[in-house]
């Protein structure tokens, strides 16, 4: 069911600096800073070979990673996200695992404009994992 | 400098169940368990289409990933692996930037039987990261 890695997204609590590292000391090709103000975040994609590290900031007053990072004063890994071909295909055959999917259970147009669930981090050994149809 | 993502590491707290969840309910490629009393971790590759994730569940006394499973008792993503073609190349460079190198700073053989570092997460935006030389 699952496909590629689309990509791992990593909190940051400082975006210049995070993208200087990674264009600089990790030598990686990395994007232009990106505001999702329907996402509450603003991102930069580092674009590797085979898939994508995408570096999160918070963006207005209730973006869903303050909290994290409220936790995680040096940011950390936040989630990772696989591709789908039918996400309601996907959802309803975890639902029938008994995995829980996030918020309604419908898709969102996530920050790259394709539909994406979250599913509970406690059922998937503690990593929060997005899954998005491609 | 850093190519490929190589894999995402997951440390879990039940392989077999975490291995049965990828297989059945994410319906992904799941290998076989492998010891690496060396490394002190039992792994079970996931292969994606275009990289794996590692499970990893302690093996022995003194396991590295017990503390994280003591902190994180539902597992959690682990640590990143970028692949580099020169390691030492790698780890100087990175060391000039101010970056530090976990251990003695010298590589050593990991799961994969190549050339691994492990560089300090509080550097890396709490993300552990390993450099694995291919």
């Amino acid at each position: 069911m699952i496909g590629r890695l689309n990509h791992v997204a990593i909190a940051v609590p400082d975006l210049d600096a995070a993208a200087d590292q990674y264009r600089n000391a990790l030598g990686a090709n990395v994007g232009a800073p990106q505001d999702e103000p329907d996402h509450g975040v603003t991102v930069i994609f580092i674009e590797l070979p085979n898939t994508k590290i995408e570096l999160l900031y918070p963006l207005g007053e209730n973006s869903p990673i303050q909290g994290f990072l409220d936790k995680n004063p040096s940011g950390g890994i936040h989630h990772i996200c696989y591709e789908v071909d039918d996400i309601i295909a996907a959802r309803d055959h975890l639902l029938s695992t008994g995995a829980r999917v996030l918020g309604t259970g419908e898709p969102k147009i996530g920050a790259h404009g394709k539909p994406v669930l979250f599913l509970h981090p406690k059922d998937f050994n503690g990593a929060l994992v997005e899954l998005e149809q491609v």
